[in-house]
């Protein structure tokens, strides 16, 4: 038996079965019905749903799934003989879709999930089994939606040693911050908006808290950096802290508030956090309008990459779990994470604590003499040297005082606010956000 | 015999051969050596340069070619025993560049190129060589440099119909124009400092009169429209005609002007043009800085995406030719234009005289009784509704008039300033400028 061509000969088509038929799970099956001609030239033969598993199979989805067979237990996909490919849009980083994978994986079947809390936190051990198996596992979708950045970095950036990789990753944060940004809105005001439109959930708390860029990012610095997965090494912090009044001063100060997630390699020390930090105004980050994603990496031939796209919606999120099952079908896919998995570098954890950086920093101050002095006093004894400083005068004894420190150690800097905080000074917890070195 | 399996298990190296050993051969030969550790992983064996060919084998080129064979014959790649894929960058549509490709397809080898010139005139031809004799043909570098926008698209998006494909595909024109645009040069002195630069070439033709961007295009629009690759059918207008005046009255009105490379469906015919266009200036392609490339797909799931990156320069096009050399040595690559060429559509032509859109107009009047009636009723005769106009005076009897169009037929405005020119209320030629819709 010779190896099959490179142009694919098959007319028979992959027989896809599709775990979950929310708002993504019917997206796929539009997709594949509405550009199916499209997409059998391109995989160089058809792709047909045969499967799916949902728990209702009477509400109206608007999809045609006439011929198509139901299960109400999703990890009977792996098992159905007229299933070849396996796609999981249920979401969770365990129960039904981590028994679907292995499952899945141990049948011989490919899997494409759009999971991104199941692939940071078991991506390791699905890989070994795909790799054991020789089988795809794909996860396009799981990172920035339907922006291709894990096939454009694993594979268009593949000849960089990648430097730090960092972006957009929550487009429900985005929206807040710009809504906040453009309109001047405060938080409550913009959240109460994000959800009335659909793009925060009632608990908001996994978007606006970083958790979901937390598990995008991992995923995104092991293909970027060639290491394992680890999410628990990402340090997250939301946006609840952010104000109006943030986003005002920042403006001025010629910045941008985003929430950034930021992986980024320091004395062969991997950094992860997800935090809101100031991008300068010109930056490309510092334009990316609304729900949008976007990301940046840095290699060290190709210089700066910037990606932007929709990182949600049943759309976008679709395009990427079928461009994942055209390359099945096309046979073109190689490990999960660039390279067998027993090769990736298992990478220390970089102190983040001591990031050295500029910082912006808010304190709500009593307005009394001396107060300015006591928060000159804190930062030179940290060591903390202040590069601009504004006092705006408030009402009802207090005053607003906002500040960027020169290039120091993090530590230092939230030192000299624990010392603040200890006296009596502040009115208010003061907010320090990190400033992106460009 | 099994297929290979995905997880690539050769310990064989890969073996190079390098044609053109000018800035972007120099850069692949460095970036192979810097990266090669990296490298080896990802592609899951080491890749070395055995060979190369240039002209001049005593030049110091900082790079280390100590074990590897020297040809003076590019074509001569082809036949070395040594050599198990051919890399190009010699460039040129015809000549040595396509010996040397059509040897190395018929030798079985796998054949890397940056030539979009010669992809874009004999892609076909090569493409269906490599597919009979099923070996990769792949020219990432040709389009945008580094930016990895043929794997993005042809890859990462190839779940949807696109509906158009555009953008910057020319730095040193974008240079030029934002130069212009941030420093009020004017348009010789913008070009002189390109020059100067190193971003212009002494004869700078072959980039500001838009040659360079037009097959990139050609390119781009048949892997986006899985069509026949038609050169011939663009649309060319370069960028001589800008003045520091047009930069202006854009920049007044919301707008940019950017040599945009655009590829339409329209009513199952494609259009493809490069000309200078007036964009949104919160379009994306409006932020796009100095020699930046940037690419914009519109895919009816995806939504938009947008990709920026460097176009040209050493680093970033050794990025894109190791990134297709990495592909080849872990033999994950299919049909160079994604799908058998007997199966791409040869699309008709759209007509690009009858593009309905908005127009920018700037006209160096006679400053005299009765101009602005004839302007309006030249317009009026032709159907052009004006949305704006903007009256200045000038000296020397001279005035400019600046317009803006409703949507219309592009032959219709063209008609109205035919008319005018052919009686006296000009002084000098009109131009005319698409605003592109967003």
């Amino acid at each position: 038996m010779t190896p099959p061509p490179h142009v694919p000969q098959s007319t028979r088509p992959l027989r896809i079965g599709i775990a979950g038929l929310g708002t993504v799970g019917s997206g796929v099956v539009r997709l594949l019905d509405e550009n199916a001609a499209l997409i059998a030239r391109r995989a160089g033969r058809a792709i047909e749903v045969t499967a799916v598993a949902a728990r209702d199979a009477t509400r109206d989805r608007g999809i045609n799934l006439g011929a198509v067979r139901w299960h109400r237990d999703a990890v009977a996909l792996a098992n159905d003989p007229d299933v070849d490919a396996v796609v999981e849009v249920i979401g969770g980083a365990d129960g039904v879709a981590l028994e679907l994978a292995q499952a899945s994986l141990a049948a011989g079947k490919p899997f494409v999930t759009a999971n991104k809390a199941m692939i940071a936190a078991h991506g390791m051990a699905l890989a070994a089994r795909a790799e054991a198996a020789d089988i795809a596992l794909k996860f396009e979708a799981a990172v920035a939606g339907g922006i291709p950045v894990i096939k454009a970095l694993r594979e268009g950036a593949s000849a960089n040693r990648i430097e730090r990789v960092y972006g957009i990753l929550n487009g429900t944060c985005n929206f807040i911050l710009t809504a906040m940004e453009s309109r001047a809105l405060s938080f409550d005001a913009a959240l109460a908006e994000a959800q009335a439109l659909g793009y925060a959930e009632a608990d908001p708390g996994f978007d606006i808290d970083g958790v979901d860029a937390s598990h995008k990012l991992a995923i995104l610095a092991a293909i970027c950096f060639s290491a394992r997965t680890d999410v628990a090494g990402v340090t997250v912090e939301g946006i609840r802290a952010i104000s109006a009044e943030d986003i005002k001063e920042a403006d001025a100060l010629g910045y941008r508030i985003r929430l950034i997630a930021m992986a980024e390699m320091q004395n062969g020390a991997l950094l992860q956090y997800v935090r809101p930090c100031l991008v300068a105004a010109e930056h490309p980050l510092g334009y990316v309008p609304g729900c949008l994603n976007a990301v940046v990496a840095e290699g060290n031939f190709v210089g700066r990459l910037f990606l932007e796209g929709a990182g949600a919606g049943d759309g976008p999120t679709a395009s990427a779990v079928v461009a994942d099952i055209i390359d099945v079908a096309r046979d073109e896919y190689g490990p999960a994470f660039t390279m067998a998995v027993g090769a990736l570098d298992a990478l220390p954890r970089a102190d983040v604590g001591h990031v050295v950086g500029k910082s912006y920093i808010r304190l709500h101050v009593a307005d009394r003499t001396g107060v300015l002095a006591e928060i000159a006093i804190a930062m030179r004894d940290a060591g903390v040297s202040v590069e601009s400083l504004i006092q705006r005068g408030g009402t009802g004894g207090e005053a607003l005082i906002v500040l960027v420190t020169h290039a120091s150690d993090a530590a230092a800097v939230d030192g000299a606010l624990d010392t603040l905080a200890q006296g009596d000074a502040l009115v208010a917890p003061p907010l320090r956000l990190p400033i992106l070195a460009l």
